[in-house]
């Protein structure tokens, strides 16, 4: 079919979000191309799906050759097809995204040689980006904006033990606004959400703060379907 | 660079999900196809994806070349692409939905010999379908179940004017599953989002309903950020 409507065929891409959380930042994962057009900008990690994969296992491939990270639980989030968008022609792309807890996930290796370094770069100190991939993101975090306050999504992003500065920071990042120390709290243990652990923070000399963890079936249950009349 | 990467070329197409609700049954708008593949056969509204025409303009165009409806707003829902999903080779295809009130709105005037006719089809009797439609109804049907959790969808449903029968119904055409009538009613009337009205049905002889209506202020509360410490 293609061979007879050249005016209807179009470049198909797959782009990836990755956020992170660490030291009270949210982070994205962006490469520094190494190919035209853009290069030596920085973007998300996205290439051409081929004929012969789904978008699903593009997207793998495409974030593990870029970033060397594999095994990774991705949700589309949307396509994008802006006539202006890729100053090279009609270029459509899908948006994955995705939420990761960042330890032992610094030091990554790009397998190809159209990627010259994958980063982690804070949120709100992001460079110039290469095509639409300053909204591609900006979409990417109104939907995680809203996602946090009906779907356990806190989860993904914290180490399993964490302290309540941990939390509040994830949720004033993810919001991008301070939020009062002594309501959240209140507000976040009157859940019952959350399991205070016996163990409290190391290295502190001074008011170590203890470590909680989320109870997961109980935050289902909070966040879960408010008009569920079964 | 379309003409340089033939092996990246993908057909890329826009199919429209859209529902109604009337008589107590959730409806979606099904074209019957007078083209190959699947001539004859019932299938969403959708087509070609012009290379001069953003998606969310192709989606508009083809749901008003198909069946007359315009100034319909949808949502993205997802992208396809599965490899076998059309039987001419790699097709894409992004699914957008739309809530409708179907009063006034069941003579539907194509105005493309692609289309024979669009009828509004009970969800729970759909005739086999075209591609992979019957995926792309079922997402969608996820999705709205999910929405009407945390969002006010029964809004673009129901009349401004209905009885807590008719929402009942509406709630239990999306879960598809019956709810008990006394819970349903409890539960909704405590959520403090109902106004009841002065009016009731006409023409019943018998114990004729009360009329509500949403106010549309509560209800965005009640299904507002959860989580909002602002």
């Amino acid at each position: 079919m293609q061979a007879n409507l050249p005016h209807l065929q179009s470049i198909f891409t797959a782009d990836c979000v990755i956020f992170g959380f660490e030291e009270g930042e949210l982070k994205v994962l962006l490469i520094e191309r190494n190919e035209y057009p853009f290069k030596g900008w920085w973007g998300l990690p996205g290439f051409f799906v081929e004929h012969n994969e789904t978008i699903d296992d593009a997207v793998e491939r495409i974030l593990y050759e870029h970033t060397g990270l594999r095994d990774i639980y991705m949700e589309q989030l949307y396509t994008f097809g802006d006539l202006q968008r890729h100053p090279q022609g009609r270029v459509i792309t899908v948006a994955y995204y995705a939420m990761l807890r960042l330890e032992g996930l610094t030091s990554l290796k790009p397998g190809t040689d159209y990627v010259r370094q994958a980063v982690w770069h804070p949120l709100n100190k992001l460079p110039d980006l290469a095509f639409d991939h300053h909204n591609i993101i900006e979409k990417s975090i109104s939907k995680i904006r809203k996602k946090i306050s009906y779907s356990p999504i806190a989860f993904e992003l914290l180490p399993e033990k964490f302290t309540l500065t941990q939390l509040q920071q994830l949720y004033e990042a993810i919001w991008d606004k301070k939020l009062d120390k002594r309501n959240f709290r209140k507000k976040m243990l009157n859940y019952n959400i959350l399991k205070e652990l016996d163990e409290k923070q190391r290295g502190v000399a001074f008011r170590a703060a203890k470590f909680y963890r989320f109870d997961k079936r109980k935050y289902a249950k909070v966040f879960g379907n408010e008009l569920n009349f079964s």
